[in-house]
């Protein structure tokens, strides 16, 4: 599920801009190592990329590698008025980048470039100057959870890079999207950062308010914060399971100045077949994660995964669950983040021995073809349920590539498709229709 | 967009019944010629074969193909408990057929064995002892449109067959269902006919009602007969367009007796690639068989059809578009049913001659891969705004495979895919952004 945070992103990338209806997001950087796939120049809109982040030793800086070929002038002269407010953004980002480069800064900024895919959201000055907070810790978190699952993914499918997209909302934040799409292990493998903040819409006021939040308004506004890492791994091999998880942290000014909070999340796994190794390592790791915390929060949430990712007109789960949770804010805003970055610190450990174990499986063209039609199941679920995605898909504005990464590369529906009794595919549904108990 | 009709089905076949949760719904028959691809024999589970129907010489009659293998004994005896309301439908359906076997009788059935893919939902008898009536003529004209769709489609593809299954409904009504899946033309191509009856549901009635219908109830119960067919055809080669059309009729009736009644409907082409000569022909054949009615329909209904297939969050049309209508109760019921008569059709003559004309048309490997890409678009559109498909997923009971008959066989999401400019993939996707009018 990407989390509501996403929802708040907004639309039309510089390269992307005449396949968009003007829109309020902007892409301002691009990793040069993996251009975009089928991309094409487009006259007039250039790019801000920011060489060197990461890993290389440039600094950061403007180029334009997706404005008219061989043209090295000022972006300004190549972009038409639309575009401006999107470099403006870019430029205060890299001014905020610039600034902090004192020599101590430089120092924290080297360790940064080494631990994340691109410069934090919120600008490391801004970040130094409110360390204590749990908001920062947060955002610092959510860098480090995206770079080290993109890291620990990367080296498991070397024939393939992460192309690394940051980009700017205009009422305030943005984000960084890592995808590695058609490797050899994965077929699509997408780390979604979103750190927005500004006024909260209508539609998703009513939507927190159905929750039973109360959300008292000052003159019909409600400044929040948003911000999370949202992620869905499809491998190639049908014995290696597909993997979501989603870490998020929510705040909301209320009009007598008081401020709600809460965080969000969860991991789940979803195999094309079962394997019951697989099952009890992923769902004990999560529990380890849990159990450092409280011993009741991982039946409680194990419970929670089963019930949301349920394909209701499927009478299916979409995978074998793993844990799931939402509004949390107690018992204190400390401990909740504590027991947050124990599950993000899991994602890792969780999945990454799954795939090394089964991604050189060999796997028959029927294997492949009943995973297919998982996969259409998992577009099902993400496309007429997920919270997430629907309400993201309905806000004007949404970054729609940033929320549609879950998605499948290849995904297929057969009409009555209807695997043989005691078959493995058989198995497999049996435990989505009536979820297991993987550890005690 | 598979009608609202659908959204009454019931769930649960005999042969899927280890798939599914308890349902309602159940498959009374299947054409012997084609059979469940990928099905499994399920203990108990047996399945009613309407023998000789379509175009054999043999009587209809029980069979038990899907029973364990090489039984021929009774299917009360293999059946368990669950399937027998099933099996009494499937019987009293039988006894339709049989009691409608006078001389006279034989002659009109053997001249619809010749034309529909199985009996009418109604019952021979019942349609003629009702024949003068709308809600008949509607029943025979879907049976009919449905024969002559899949007639022409598979004439065009001799190497695939359509699967026929005839369903029932609990609570009233059933339905047909024709499936060609994996051909040599067609990837997949579903044709629905439905036909229900009973008491309207509550989320129905409010759907309805925030339409602008009035819909007053007697002790909340609101009878209603709904029947439709419904259509989507999605052909291999990227140069032969996806065609979908639905044409249907509702009948409600007032706590004061009154009915109100209104049919729907429309016919709409999705090409991966433009092709004007294609669009041209296509609307213009719409055009005709509007403008035999009223001059004012065809420029009316375009629009509503531009406006309805419109993929909010990607800013494009599912396609090129053709016409689309809903509530239409004027200027009289014998008027409406003829504009809809000639509307069903016209299906064969606007889509047959592009199939004929493109069918063998050769392709490059990027071009296949542009139309998994479209038929992606196609699964959201369809997922996320399709009323007639999200009302009958999110409506417990529904026969699931026959509402999602309409999602492609294979599709695919590519992060970011751009198309260069000026290319043949930019062409059709500014048609998609900014509909154009195909005749004047």
């Amino acid at each position: 599920m990407p989390g509501p945070v996403q929802t708040f992103t907004h639309r039309t990338t510089l390269q992307a801009q005449a396949l968009r209806k003007p829109g309020y997001w902007i892409l301002v950087g691009r990793n040069p190592q993996t251009p975009l796939p089928a991309a094409a120049p487009t006259p007039g809109a250039g790019s801000t990329q920011l060489r060197g982040w990461p890993g290389g030793g440039l600094r950061a800086g403007y180029t334009s590698p997706q404005g008219p070929a061989g043209t090295d002038s000022p972006l300004q002269t190549q972009t038409p008025a639309g575009a401006l407010g999107g470099l403006a953004l870019g430029l205060w980002r890299w001014q905020q980048a610039a600034m902090a480069a004192s020599e101590e800064e430089e120092e924290e900024e080297e360790q940064l470039r080494q631990r994340f895919m691109a410069p934090p959201v919120s600008g490391l000055r801004e970040l130094r100057r409110r360390r204590r907070e749990v908001r920062s810790r947060m955002e610092l978190l959510l860098m480090e959870t995206q770079a080290e699952v993109c890291r620990a993914l990367a080296a498991l499918d070397p024939g393939a890079a992460f192309a690394v997209d940051t980009w700017e909302r205009k009422e305030g934040g943005g984000g960084v999207s890592c995808v590695l799409q058609d490797g050899e292990v994965f077929e699509k493998a997408g780390v979604n950062v979103s750190v927005v903040f500004g006024l909260l819409s209508e539609e998703a006021a009513r939507q927190m308010r159905s929750r039973g939040k109360s959300l008292k308004a000052k003159d019909g506004k409600l400044p929040f914060c948003a911000m999370g890492v949202s992620s869905v791994i499809h491998p190639k091999n049908p014995h290696v399971p597909t993997m979501h998880f989603n870490y998020r942290y929510f705040e909301i000014e209320e009009a007598d100045g008081t401020k709600q909070w809460w965080f969000g999340g969860g991991t789940d796994l979803t195999p094309t077949y079962l394997n019951e190794e697989d099952a009890v390592h992923f769902h004990k790791t999560l529990k380890e994660a849990c159990d450092k915390h409280d011993l009741k929060l991982y039946p409680k949430y194990k419970k929670w995964c089963d019930d949301y990712f349920y394909i209701e007109h499927r009478g299916e789960r979409r995978g074998i669950g793993g844990i799931f949770f939402d509004d949390v804010n107690s018992p204190s805003k400390e401990e909740v983040f504590q027991f947050v970055k124990s599950c993000a610190k899991a994602v890792v450990p969780c999945y990454i021995p799954i795939v090394k174990r089964h991604r050189h499986d060999s796997f028959t063209p029927e294997e492949k073809l009943w995973q297919q039609l998982r996969r259409g199941r998992y577009v099902e679920f993400n496309l007429v349920y997920d919270r997430g995605t629907k309400f993201g898909l309905l806000t004007p504005g949404s970054r729609i590539e940033s929320i549609l990464i879950s998605l499948p590369l290849t995904a297929r529906w057969e009409y009555m498709h209807t695997p043989p009794e005691s078959s493995k595919e058989a198995e497999i549904l049996e435990v989505l229709r009536n979820p297991k108990d993987w550890v005690h």
